[in-house]
């Protein structure tokens, strides 16, 4: 007897499709990072970052996800392979991509010419904690004028994160922000998790990160 | 013949929760605003010193929002007068507050010992946005370190602020912000609102907001 699937709600039909999304990744093996933060993070200039730093190793997507605008792609069009834009403004759900428009933007995008698609989420700590795109690692950043009491207020989205980038560390000095503190929360929430403390804005600590994103890569093609 | 009111959504269940909020506050003569930012922006903070300068002259409560915990509860306890927390965590929205979280929480107040009510919103550029809670005055906060493009990509919750407070103007030497370039897209959006630079960390500027809160409660006792 065939199973009949019952969806009861939007998280569930996201479900459904995110988990239709990375079987189709996966067919066509692409690796696809959920870069998540709040508004003025530092999600594009990371993927600025990355897409300089791999580009030549990686065949590189991205997919911008903003409510309005699209100043973002055009930061980094020159450096991805491939780019596609989303603004949520007028959606069901403004203030997170959710699975069915990455399946829509799947569909723009040649997915056997790549390796990677770097999502970057809308700039929000709240909605994209609830809703898989159908990523393979999710990543929050967290920068230091934020202050170090963001896992506390928001843990939802540092429970399920993969890695955590704490940015703007060249701000350290002027702000009153605990890392120790801080990767003590996020521990606390979640043991599994790697960190990585960077400066988008002076490149100090960038290699690392991009260190990471390539081995994840690689163990994913390797693993297929 | 009596009208029959049909809601047909949740923004119009919202819109008509708000407006018996502001009907109650307007009755026991409190004056509400709502403090709007991307986490960490400096709402908790903005409200700290509100208090302290203002508390010898008018009686303030708190409506604190978070997603999760009471640290920004217990942050300004001692200075108001009375002090709320609401977390949204298991909310059917948990992105923003609602009208109809006020409305529970004006229950546990004692509004007639009341002149002015702060209320600090999730820190979300997207969802509060949507959603009026009976305020007198919306105020956006905006902070050096986000950039100066979040008018750009958040519109919504630009159009419709009577206050933009630009906070952290402390670090100005230390990050990439054009203060007339976000101040043009501010008031592209909305030609009307007010500007307020000040640092909640060195304390300039605050005096002036400080005032412009002092005008609006008086204005609006009088005009009763």
């Amino acid at each position: 007897m065939k199973k009949i699937e019952v969806i009861q709600n939007v998280l569930e039909a996201n479900e459904v499709i995110a988990s239709r999304n990375r079987q189709l990744l996966d067919k066509h093996k692409v690796f696809a990072i959920n870069i998540m933060s709040a508004p003025g993070a530092g999600k594009t200039s990371l993927i600025l970052h990355t897409l300089r730093k791999l580009k030549d190793k990686l065949r590189i997507a991205v997919i911008e996800g903003d409510v309005a605008s699209i100043v973002d792609a055009e930061k980094v069009q020159s450096e991805a392979k491939a780019i596609v834009q989303i603004n949520t403004r007028n959606m069901p759900e403004s203030c997170s991509l959710m699975a069915a428009m990455i399946e829509a933007a799947l569909k723009g995008l040649f997915l056997d010419t790549l390796d990677l698609l770097l999502i970057e989420n809308i700039g929000n700590l709240v909605c994209p904690a609830e809703f898989a795109l159908g990523e393979h690692k999710r990543v929050v950043i967290s920068s230091l004028p934020e202050g170090d009491d963001k896992p506390v207020k928001y843990p939802l989205i540092f429970i399920d994160a993969d890695a955590v980038i704490i940015n703007k560390m060249d701000l350290l000095s002027h702000v009153d922000f605990d890392i120790a503190a801080f990767r003590r929360s996020v521990t606390g929430l979640n043991p599994k998790v790697e960190f990585f403390q960077l400066s988008c804005k002076t490149g100090e600590g960038v290699e690392q990160w991009c260190s990471w994103v390539w081995e994840q890569v690689k163990t994913n093609t390797r693993g297929r």
